[in-house]
């Protein structure tokens, strides 16, 4: 494998092999025994962050492309099979290897809790088991991403966001999920031309310091980009000081109308953005450049800019960058991929505090005049009032729903968000979503959980 | 652009596209203006984040890959054509676009630290520009990682600790390189099967609870598992119950004791685990099993090791995930890429708490009989006694260096972190090491701030 720019990536020959060891020396011995059985297994996210009200589901889309494309190609059989931990036999089996499960799941853009299957595989247990790890990257991460943008969101209320994550992403594929799931959850735009030309998200760009500090005058910096991009320009106007920055933006959107073009913004990026934004909108305003929109950025996050709103910061538009792409306050999502039942009947894993929740579930949602009022995880063939949220998406290996689009999953999250009860919307204080199981389903979970320390693999039936 | 597994990867024939718009509209301006000018830029760490003392460098061969090939495909150009931002004479540029400039960095594995560059681009300004959001998403999150285990390390003293992180990193680039900085930084090995493909890194793996649950017994499992995998089995032993799981665990470690095999180890990933390996560690000894491992995992990050190894916890090894591939307490740096000289001289930037420091410079390391003393950031050209960091690994946009192993740049980081100063080394105190500017940069710097407010573009020479 020769390295090519950024060293190797990530890709289709290469992808099966990107998972943690223990699924392949479990799958060969499950070959070996030939425990190939159907099983179901949830992908949850046991707890909510603290800093979380409700999720985001996102990365669906790519998990079922995972799985319906994934392969063992001749090369990577070869690494295994120089790792002398494997057998010929098990080494043949996966030259063929093809997933062939049935997957339920979220909506992309709906939103969840802590506990409710995200995505339910059902598939003999090796393909079921294998895909755990990629599986469990893809959808946590993008869903994690997602529900940070959906507070960014909200913060911003009516005003737009942009995601300026790529240089603090973890990595390239985070760079461009990021831009994904940034734009699933309610942003409006990317600085990332990746993800504009892969998932059609528009794009959005200013220009940097360095462009600025190019030029002998900063005015000249700003003279060279209007004449170059006309009214779809952002000046940057804080490389040296903000009052003057905004007072050349002045005179050259000036020189701008008088042949028919109109600056678009201007942009902040340091110091105190609140004060900085009252005296560049002033700047602009008192030279009838009220079209002109002020732009900031700088280490934002949902709590700066509702500060910002809340101080009256005349600011029209954000550019979100590290806290959005890597989910700063919550970096990670305690998610979990469980063996919840197979040929024998359900499952339950026990371990102290992380017990699981077995048999093949649905999650129903309980709504009243639009709004959210409780959810119900019961098992999937049980009767309940409310809006069933996991759906077959896959069947035999095969996609039975066509990928969406990002535009749509997008208008699904906000319609899921808006439907939120409000003490859910807020940015600081915890908020308690119901999420019950059902009276049968809570039965179930007593009866195997047993009387005593909880030894019982079985239901005690 | 056809998405396969996981939608659409970033690769050598998209990469150049997995920038920010401004990269683009930048180049475009200095191609329209023939800005050709050559230009350096640092690629830097702001400030330690606070729960850092120190950084690990790390991802400088992925720069260079990068920077060698970084093509622009038809594919690529087409997308830009049809934003319609780009003129017809750019487009070609973009077609003939290869990296040409001059690469100074420190070396894979060296400690660093605050406003030291870590890496220093000299080029045609359009090229120095147009990398900077690459160079930054990668070496910052490789650096960030590797700088997070050479923590984990330091707390788990001489104990081994592998990288679990796959399934919690942010996607699947993410995923290939939290393993390799993690090795970097001080991991024995990693859980990652791809990265033990592409980089040489020692493979471990244990078994999920899945595995145990999909048995009717936990016996069964352990015994089935030993039975295909050998002396190279490690038991997971808290599905159920950890007591019940290390009697089991025992009685099978017998019974290979008597056909000449060896149980590596059992594994503990819920619970106390301080009181559950001291029981499991009994278990074991009264079974005359002393070399049996206990490996735990569980939400561990360097403060819980140090914790668990100071409460005498018999844990012979760590495997360490969702913190380390996250950098969980610092998951972003705040990294810039400054242009700092150009063909007329030194540049600042004066933007209020984000000002620069100009000139082509160089870091120099004062040691004491192997240990560190402090750092002195000069012009390149200035003789200051004491080793310098910056090498010349990139010479006309060609490597003057060879692609190192994650060995050698492990070895290179341990001894590193051991010529630490010993408060540096502390994991909840903020130790200071000195980095100071040298005199003469020091002065180049307040002539440049000027008197007043800063207004100055140039030197006032």
């Amino acid at each position: 494998m020769t390295p090519g720019p950024g060293g190797t990536w990530v890709s289709d020959e290469n992808v099966a092999l990107l998972t943690d060891l223990y699924e392949l020396t479990m799958a060969a011995s499950y070959h070996r025994h030939k425990m190939v059985q159907p099983a179901t297994f949830d992908l949850f996210v046991r707890s909510l962050p603290e800093e979380r009200n409700f999720l985001v589901v996102c990365g669906l889309d790519d998990a079922l492309d995972y799985l319906e494309n994934v392969r063992f190609e001749a090369e990577s059989i070869a690494f295994l099979r120089s790792t002398n931990l494997f057998d010929q036999s098990f080494l043949d089996y996966l030259e063929t290897f093809r997933f062939t499960g049935d997957v339920w799941a979220m909506r992309e853009g709906e939103v969840a809790f802590g506990r409710e299957p995200l995505l339910r595989v059902t598939a003999p247990l090796i393909e079921a088991q294998f895909v755990e790890t990629f599986l469990l990257n893809m959808v946590t991460f993008q869903t994690m991403v997602a529900s940070k943008a959906a507070r960014v969101a909200i913060a911003c209320a009516k005003r737009s966001f942009v995601d300026f994550s790529l240089r603090r992403d973890h990595g390239a594929d985070a760079g461009l999920k990021a831009a994904r799931a940034a734009f699933v959850g309610g942003a409006s735009a990317t600085s990332n031309v990746l993800a504009g030309h892969v998932y059609g998200i528009p794009l959005s760009g200013t220009m940097a310091h360095s462009y600025v500090m190019a030029f002998r005058h900063e005015i000249d910096a700003f003279r060279t980009y209007t004449a170059d991009f006309g009214s779809a320009s952002i000046l940057l106007i804080d490389t040296f000081d903000i009052v003057e920055g905004a007072r050349n933006a002045a005179a050259v959107a000036l020189e701008m109308k008088a042949r028919n073009e109109n600056l678009r913004g201007v942009r902040i990026d340091s110091g105190d953005l609140a004060a900085g934004a009252k005296v560049v909108r002033r700047i602009l305003d008192d030279a009838d450049l009220s079209d002109v929109q002020v732009i900031a950025s700088g280490d934002l996050d949902e709590h700066r800019i509702r500060d910002l709103l809340e101080a009256d910061a005349p600011i029209d538009a954000f550019g979100v960058g590290t806290q959005l792409g890597t989910s700063g306050d919550a970096p990670s999502l305690g998610a979990a991929y469980k063996l919840v039942e197979d040929h024998e009947g359900p499952k339950i894993k026990l371990s102290t505090g992380k017990a699981t929740i077995p048999c093949r579930k649905q999650v129903w949602r309980i709504e009243r005049s639009g709004m959210m009022e409780r959810d119900v995880i019961g098992h999937q063939d049980e009767k309940i009032e409310g809006r069933s949220l996991l759906h077959e998406v896959m069947s035999g290996g095969r996609r039975v729903v066509a990928r969406g689009t990002v535009e749509a999953h997008r208008t699904a999250c906000l319609a899921a968000v808006d439907a939120l009860p409000e003490p859910l919307k807020a940015l600081d204080r915890m908020a308690h979503y119901p999420v019950d199981l059902s009276p049968s389903l809570g039965e179930l979970v007593r009866s195997m959980r047993g009387s005593g320390a909880g030894r019982s693999l079985r239901p005690t039936s």
